[in-house]
């Protein structure tokens, strides 16, 4: 069977406002117990250290915290990334949050026609990244993912079968929303296909630390290919907008000058802070360990509180909870009783949000991550990062009855 | 005679580098005076003040300075500039400074077809809106600059002749780089042309505040055509990167979307310490007077130093210095004796710059400014704002006889 890439319609509004955005607006009423966002839990933000690392920042470089900086980034803060990263300080720039890393990567790889800017995706995948695609005017070229991560092989034939994207975006690590880690198999034949085709790897990695059950993962092998994308969201604090990219040479300068025209450079002060919080080694070691172990009680409390509510065997109910072994996420698919839903009247995964939401729990449907919105998946993301977990059971109660409608 | 729309050959590059950061960069070598960085003066950078706006942010509002926030800004960040800067809440949107706020502009009005985007400008102009117009794949439409600002007949003309601009830029205030300020009959007239032709002005206006000789300015009048953008770069501090937009409620509609997209918000602890600065309202009205205050004083001295170098009567020496009533900068246009030029074999500007920065005193190059890059201006551009004042003299000695050869 030959196979058919789909894209996506060019006719696509640009600034498609975001559901999850959205939804957590709604999210915010008094009464419902929010598991909709991607935020970390606010009793892991560490205030006082925060307020220690400004203050000794304002210390030591005085007036040079307030004044214009560089625009790849402040010189301590490269240094201590390239330290606790593995980078090449000549690869790397920082910028506000890694969300702005795509977005200037994604501006430096735009062909001089709107109409010719493809990008491969994983489909679901990362709302803010569909989002950013669709502002730049990228086409996208949706990709399954499948307990392994992305379906290299269906890239593959979409390549064979004449497919040009010139750029592949992946979350390499419990992927946005499923919660599936590309193989190294796999990451090796994206970056063997990348090198033949000529298009660029964007490997967005914002839950890197947050491996839950084993050692941290890299996938995917150094190449002339690869921009590599991480932040400080997920870990120190999200609200400081520290991110970075790390590319090779020419690709880094071209960001520095796409850098410079967008914002000039990231604020001075918040990458002083952060580089003297990564160069204090011992306490970012033990903080990190301090999430892992905070993420994962908070992941088992989630996952028990649905074997409660759905019994010990949920895909007997037709419910299939994804790959658990780090991030923020469970990702729940729901199995159709209509088969391909021709004709079918069953509740969508946004009519199943909407009910949970009347009933007192949000979350967010799985058609949010849609790459293809033809086919929105049946499924819905749970978030365990941010709701007390006291809530967890009432939340999942409230659920319950609408995954199984 | 017909008026010749000047357009920059669309086939310019988008990503030229900076002239500006290029010599900043050979600038800071040991022994050289920098009369060319628009930066504030590193002693009037508020470190103290700033360290307790952190640590009162941080003890208020605890975890939240460091979570993620709505796309257009802290609400107490939107109220305080509301009030200070007389702006609807619902217009506001807060950027990683100004610069932020005209490339996310850039983005909402761009053409589905980039060979369509066409930007008026002043020319000569600030480096960083032509940078970002370049980024952003606009064609530009030269209007010169006198001393009462943009020309606007002359984009009046432009305009009957056919050119049809979807943006126009301006500096109103203390224009960077001649200095030169809109008069409100001008401004008038600009938005009158905005709303008969249906294009947008963006008026960038970060020297507002740094009126040295009268009260502050604003010569444009609002409309649903107008985004103001604002700075606390040049009055509180260029290293918190915080700047907004004011727009009619459709436009910020689309900025937020923009936003979202782009970077998902600025740094929330940073709004938080700026909107308790500017809640203590008399500690931010005694701040600006004692900014002006010592600005005029610099101004003063660098215009001393020029006297003492150059005479009472530099136009006898066809040296031409602009309009000085605000901003940073002094403008130094240089008479030609060739005439058109023709044949010449005087240095241009950045020839003159050279050699003065060989002589030990950097000073930025007319044709930085340049936003039709085939007549670059005979001028320098000197900055009063941060080189030591007692340098002033051996910096304008340094430089005078290159002016005059």
């Amino acid at each position: 069977m030959p196979i058919q890439p789909r894209l996506t319609d060019a006719s696509a509004p640009r600034f498609a406002s975001s559901a999850i955005r959205d939804l957590l607006d709604q999210a915010r009423q008094p009464g419902v117990i929010s598991l909709a966002g991607g935020l970390p839990a606010a009793e892991l933000l560490p205030v006082e250290r925060l307020d220690v690392a400004l203050s000794g920042a304002l210390d030591e470089y005085g007036a040079h915290c307030l004044q214009y900086g560089p625009s790849v980034g402040e010189p301590a803060l490269l240094e201590a990334l390239a330290l606790t990263e593995g980078h090449d300080v000549e690869g790397l720039i920082v910028t506000a949050g890694s969300q702005q890393a795509l977005d200037l990567t994604l501006s430096i790889l735009e062909h001089d026609d709107p109409l010719q800017n493809l990008a491969a995706v994983e489909n679901p995948g990362y709302v803010g990244a569909l989002q950013v695609l669709r502002a730049r005017r990228y086409r996208l070229l949706s990709i399954p993912v499948d307990a392994d991560g992305m379906a290299v092989d269906e890239l593959a034939a979409a390549l064979v079968s004449g497919a040009r994207p010139q750029v592949c975006y992946v979350n390499p690590s419990f992927q946005n929303p499923t919660g599936a880690s590309l193989t190294p198999e796999r990451g090796s034949e994206l970056i063997r296909l990348a090198e033949h085709y000529g298009f660029v790897v964007i490997s967005d990695d914002p839950y890197a630390e947050l491996h839950l059950d084993g050692p941290k993962r890299n996938p995917i092998p150094d190449s002339d290919r690869l921009v590599r994308l991480g932040s400080m969201s997920k870990t120190l604090s999200p609200g400081l907008r520290i991110g970075w990219a790390a590319a090779p040479p020419p690709i880094r300068s071209r960001l520095e000058l796409a850098k410079q025209a967008g914002d000039l450079h990231t604020a001075t002060l918040n990458q002083l802070a952060v580089a003297s919080i990564l160069g204090d080694q011992r306490w970012w070691t033990d903080h990190c360990h301090g999430l892992r172990t905070s993420y994962r009680s908070r992941r088992t409390a989630l996952l028990a509180a649905l074997e409660r509510a759905l019994g010990s065997d949920p895909q007997a109910k037709g419910i299939t909870i994804g790959d658990q072994a780090g991030g923020f996420f469970l990702w729940l698919s729901l199995e159709s009783k209509h088969g391909d839903g021709t004709g079918s009247t069953e509740p969508d995964s946004i009519e199943i949000a909407r009910a949970a939401l009347d009933n007192g729990v949000a979350v967010v449907p799985g058609s949010a991550f849609a790459a293809d919105p033809s086919t929105p998946p049946r499924a819905i993301r749970l978030s365990y990062s941010s709701a007390p977990v006291a809530d967890f059971d009432l939340a999942v109660t409230r659920l319950a009855s609408h995954l199984t409608a």
